[in-house]
């Protein structure tokens, strides 16, 4: 066992934890693009406070109604908007402006390894989280190597983030190097002022 | 101008300042690496407060100088002793165990530009400076591609870190993706308890 008590960043998906914490307020909007088996969704539900409001997409049924059963358990479930559906369709559903947007891609974890994200829709869906943040309102993405497909996933997210104006986001790429079996890197992109000469 | 109200990151040296202000606390040890123009000299002075002690290293007389003259203008210079040798000999000046060590790589600035940090010294002062540290303590190493030979110097340093054990340090490269004219990379390394089964 390898003792973490001094680790400053621990991994990708406890460090996206941890700006989530930082950045979301009670009354916040906050998105869970990818819920999986609801433990982000769990997170953000618990941050946002009573006024708040999550809303959690995942395409398979599976995830939705293993998120949903966690939620209620907690008695969190009237604070978070669950939609089966593809994340890249945000626009479509949502009323109000996110201070936040988490991605957890890949596949679901004790469900099918076949059906996983893909950079072309997560793609698309970064770029309509980005555009409905609000300003200081950041996106996490937890991309993994790992799996078929994944280091193809994370190259074409590096290249098209890469790309992004830094007059209208801050990314920033966290690899933990020094980790066996293909550690996730974090994607963090924050939203600024923009464009302002 | 970049409105950067509301970047989490800032940079690779100003987030290697946030570790540094996280870190340390009043009467600790701290090494500025490579005291430069005295910048991260100055923070560290400032940090460890009156108690504390900081050890400088730099290579050029100009640069030991010129941190001097910036240290003792804020009152400064007693808590700091300037060292004007390679920072790989750091074990033979330390009389006790720093909490933190800061390396910003590259040249002089304002000096010449053709003397500058290399890997195989980086390298041999990073494993001295990891085994000094104490358990919780950090190294930062704020690294640049974009002179001569900076490039060959990130892409070594990479690789020797991604083979250092994550029993003993958690290594974690920030990589500033979206920056234009060559950004700044920031590796940090915390020690850990170290290899408890």
């Amino acid at each position: 066992m390898i003792d973490k008590t001094f680790t400053i960043f621990k991994s990708a998906l406890a460090f996206s934890h941890q700006i989530a914490r930082n950045k979301i307020k009670a009354g916040d909007i906050a998105i869970d693009a990818t819920c999986g088996r609801g433990f982000d969704t769990l997170l953000l539900a618990g941050l946002v406070g009573e006024f708040g409001k999550v809303y959690a997409f995942d395409i398979q049924e599976e995830a939705i109604e293993s998120s949903r059963h966690r939620l209620a358990g907690e008695g969190l479930l009237e604070r978070v908007e669950f939609i089966q559906d593809d994340h890249s369709q945000v626009d479509f559903y949502l009323a109000a402006r996110p201070i936040m947007c988490m991605f957890n891609l890949g596949y679901l974890p004790g469900g099918d390894h076949s059906k996983t994200t893909r950079a072309s829709s997560t793609i698309t869906a970064f770029d309509k989280m980005a555009d409905l943040l609000l300003p200081g309102g950041s996106i996490t993405m937890v991309a993994y190597c790992g799996h078929k497909g994944g280091n193809e996933e994370v190259q074409a997210l590096r290249l098209h983030l890469a790309g992004v104006s830094q007059r209208n986001l801050e990314v920033v790429e966290l690899s933990f190097i020094n980790q066996v079996n293909n550690p996730a890197h974090l994607f963090v992109a924050t939203k600024l002022n923009g464009g302002r000469e």
